[in-house]
């Protein structure tokens, strides 16, 4: 398939700048937006959500580290061999993370976030609004290794 | 900034060929992964969870189209004027488009998902599975017209 070009419409500042695993509610983290890719509007009325949504780049991943089958996450062997596309691990085709975090406050193209986990230097691709409406519909079920990976993972 | 590449590693195949607003749990979406570029097992286990959270290319859209500043939601006039990184509209930076969806089956790589909204030939760049552990952490607080856009957004 043809591939797409993406450019970084921001910047992730954080204090962290090494991919830990753990404990990411703690560090403090700013995403700068580019003045030369968005107009200073582009964020009005965000601060109407206590939540975005940030899509951002691993691209700290060389092409040679991405996983294109399944594995063990984390490397744990006491937990199942699992698909990249059924994990949430850095190592995967496109390089995508996303995650949901708290918007502390909007000063212009600057936002605060608490529970970013990005370090350092990461580009952002795009922010959304956390809508109540795009929550998923209908009971909620994952295995247990999913809940156990992540119970360090933000405090 | 400098550009990232990306690759598709699927595509949509849906009943709806056209973008429309509302109504989207009830069309039956298929997503059918790339084997060029994913081996057999990069969807194994996904089963184990009830959704996955799709990232896809809002494709159809034009370099043209697309909003860096702010504009009133729909166009509705009697909606505030807001920034596109504030709303889920599809004319914005990059046309990234997120949605947690239910997943209905998986078979190798075709996964059968309900309350995708995207359209038939959407190129797709992540699936992830959704983990409770990444849900908003703190009381979630959004604007009245964003709850008032997503009344009939599913059914």
């Amino acid at each position: 398939m043809s591939t797409i070009s993406m450019t970084p419409i921001g910047r992730v500042m954080s204090a962290r700048d090494e991919p830990i695993d753990d404990a990411w509610d703690s560090v403090p983290t700013t995403i700068v937006l580019d003045s030369t890719q968005l107009k200073p509007d582009a964020a009005a009325g965000l601060d109407g959500f206590s939540h975005i949504v940030v899509t951002y780049v691993f691209d700290r991943v060389g092409e040679d580290e991405i996983e294109r089958g399944a594995r063990h996450p984390r490397g744990r062997t006491d937990w199942p061999k699992i698909g990249i596309l059924a994990q949430r691990a850095k190592n995967r085709p496109n390089r995508i993370g996303i995650t949901t975090c708290r918007l502390l406050s909007v000063n212009g193209l600057t936002l605060k976030v608490q529970g970013l986990d990005a370090i350092d230097g990461t580009p952002v691709l795009d922010i959304k609004p956390h809508m109540s409406g795009f929550d998923p519909r209908g009971a909620v079920r994952e295995p247990a290794w999913s809940r156990e990976l992540m119970e360090k993972y933000w405090d």
